[in-house]
């Protein structure tokens, strides 16, 4: 397999998980082969673009006899860098923070949850799924007592500045942004935006011109 | 302006609501004019990409003098559908449900919160933003007294499929999907998934190969 990296472009990245999704689905579902036909009918994407994404990393098919669902789905799982594991905390222990902490879907991808922060005195102390939640207080000692790969941030506008100046000082690699805000962070700590609005404002435009 | 309806690529409509929340953020400091350049430096994106995406729905600025900051944010927001209003149901009341029916963002983009709904005894009748959240057995009653144009999925996975065919047949138009599963639905009826798990996959790609 070819090394990905500085090689495929970020709009086939984002399609990664997409695949890796439906893959996950038909292995579970007892399915060993797939062609790019059949899987383009599934998704509802062309087989070329299929052909031409999977071609980036390398060669997955053979022709005429479709994609080893089992192979394709691991590979694409270590590229998606699946086969490593992440700590995180959660920076926030309202509804967001708590519905987060709570979606299994961060322990399946690889992310083990270590730590749960709020400043709220009314949350310190309570717990969600076996985690105590921190003061925020205590955000920097327990970040030089543990190695905390990534931190969601699950707070109000008007705290994320602060919080996130304090999360980079203390080391942390990644952010996942639920804030609404674009974050100003130094250009080796990695970002992913969840922008609700964004999506708000695109079903909104699809609602108009059905 | 062109009408955008059949000719604008789904690429550049996914950009438009970032622009809209750059545009409002000039807005809010006061700014009233702005170069491609300038706008080009602020998100990161290259200023042809940015000429190149206003021409697709007409000419937004004048050469030399840069875009009005305040026609372009009007304009994005009417292509998006946002000079419009949409009345919306939250199916679930657990802790992601309670987030979105808190989220601001919702509100402010047109889309005003008529119900929410529940199968659980413990949440029927408490209320969330003085919305008395409802018992799921009313929802045909309910639609059929009210228009209902989006439905938001804050359900566990087992429950979507029932719950979007009940949601189709009562007149709902669209959907936004936060059950982490594909909905098999009608043509006509608006879909828009948010697929955490696509992001923290997205996250730990970037992490490994930063």
């Amino acid at each position: 397999m070819k090394n990905p990296k500085h090689e495929v472009p970020i709009v086939v990245i984002k399609r990664l998980p997409r695949y890796y999704r439906y893959l996950s689905d038909l292995a579970q579902h007892g399915i060993s082969r797939i062609s790019s036909a059949e899987l383009s009918k599934r998704m509802g994407v062309t087989a070329s673009q299929i052909r031409q994404d999977f071609n980036c990393f390398g060669d997955f098919g053979q022709q005429g006899y479709g994609y080893n669902v089992k192979h394709l789905h691991e590979k694409i799982g270590e590229i998606l860098g699946l086969n490593k594991s992440y700590s995180l905390i959660i920076v926030g222990a309202g509804n967001l923070g708590h519905a987060l902490a709570n979606y299994a879907g961060i322990e399946r991808r690889g992310y083990q949850i270590i730590g749960i922060f709020d400043n709220d005195p009314n949350k310190i102390g309570t717990k969600i799924k076996n985690i105590s939640v921190s003061d925020i207080e205590n955000l920097e000692s327990f970040c030089s007592e543990q190695q905390v790969d990534i931190a969601v941030l699950a707070i109000p506008k008007g705290e994320v500045k602060e919080i996130t100046s304090r999360l980079v000082s203390a080391g942390v690699k990644g952010l996942w942004n639920f804030s609404y805000s674009e974050l100003e962070t130094p250009e080796d700590i990695v970002v992913e935006n969840v922008h609700l609005s964004d999506s708000l404002m695109t079903l909104s435009y699809k609602i108009t011109n059905k």
